[in-house]
């Protein structure tokens, strides 16, 4: 599927080939930011008309993404030859009516913690990027490289 | 190795487990806070004495923690009966003298793009959290539950 240049160990995904990866996932991490100050949480997730879809418990990445809606979403797959990553940056919101949540529940996403009262939230996108990496040998480095500045 | 209380999902673990957790890994994701706004890298990772060691090719992770060095941490396992994630707050450091170096050599990283020149980074923690997650059925919810504000 990923073809690289030749002898690229880094190949940058097009749009098209990050969100076929994470249509593949079912799990991913959301990163939030309140006051300069990063949270990271493991989430389950489905892609539903190109955003990300969670469900999740009340709790703090709730109530963080209420502070600050501009999150951060990754998922990533890692072999012993090669790996690949897609960074997803957009806006989360909470899914508040019925239809909403109705065209949610088709995504058969449960939350980790079960519980009566529970939430979906989309992620819609404003810049998604992705990489894969095809892991090779390590070239042969130099004696003294390390004491460098920089 | 994790047990449960009875009947609760959510296992918070204690830090001796959430290192051991650690020390079974060789992969997680560093977020890195520039201006308020978030990135997350997947990096290979090992631990020694009780911090996480990082191999990397130039580029902007090892920018940006030279701009912040306050990172997160994180590192899942995920099955489909039960999860489990480690949250490390800390502080990145680069690792400049040849002792560092020779030490962090010894665990065989590889950052994933070889190059001629990398630099190895040392998280060490300030806060570290896991919790194990035991999936379950999800409870009944009530008609209704999803117009609540809030």
């Amino acid at each position: 599927m990923f073809e690289h240049p030749e002898g690229e160990p880094v190949l940058v995904l097009s749009e098209d080939q990050c969100w076929s990866l994470l249509e593949r996932v079912a799990h991913g991490r959301l990163v939030t930011v309140v006051g300069g100050r990063a949270d990271i949480f493991p989430v389950n997730c489905a892609v539903q008309d190109r955003s990300i879809v969670l469900r999740t418990a009340p709790g703090s990445k709730l109530a963080e993404m209420a502070v600050n809606e501009s999150v951060v979403f990754e998922a990533d797959g890692i072999l012993s030859d090669q790996a690949w990553s897609v960074v997803l940056r957009g806006t989360a919101t909470r899914l508040e009516t019925s239809a909403e949540r109705e065209a949610a529940e088709e995504l058969n996403l449960k939350p980790w913690v079960p519980t009566i009262k529970d939430f979906f939230v989309r992620i819609r996108p404003e810049e998604i990027s992705g990489r894969h990496f095809q892991f090779g040998e390590h070239p042969e480095r130099e004696l003294g490289e390390g004491s460098e500045g920089g």
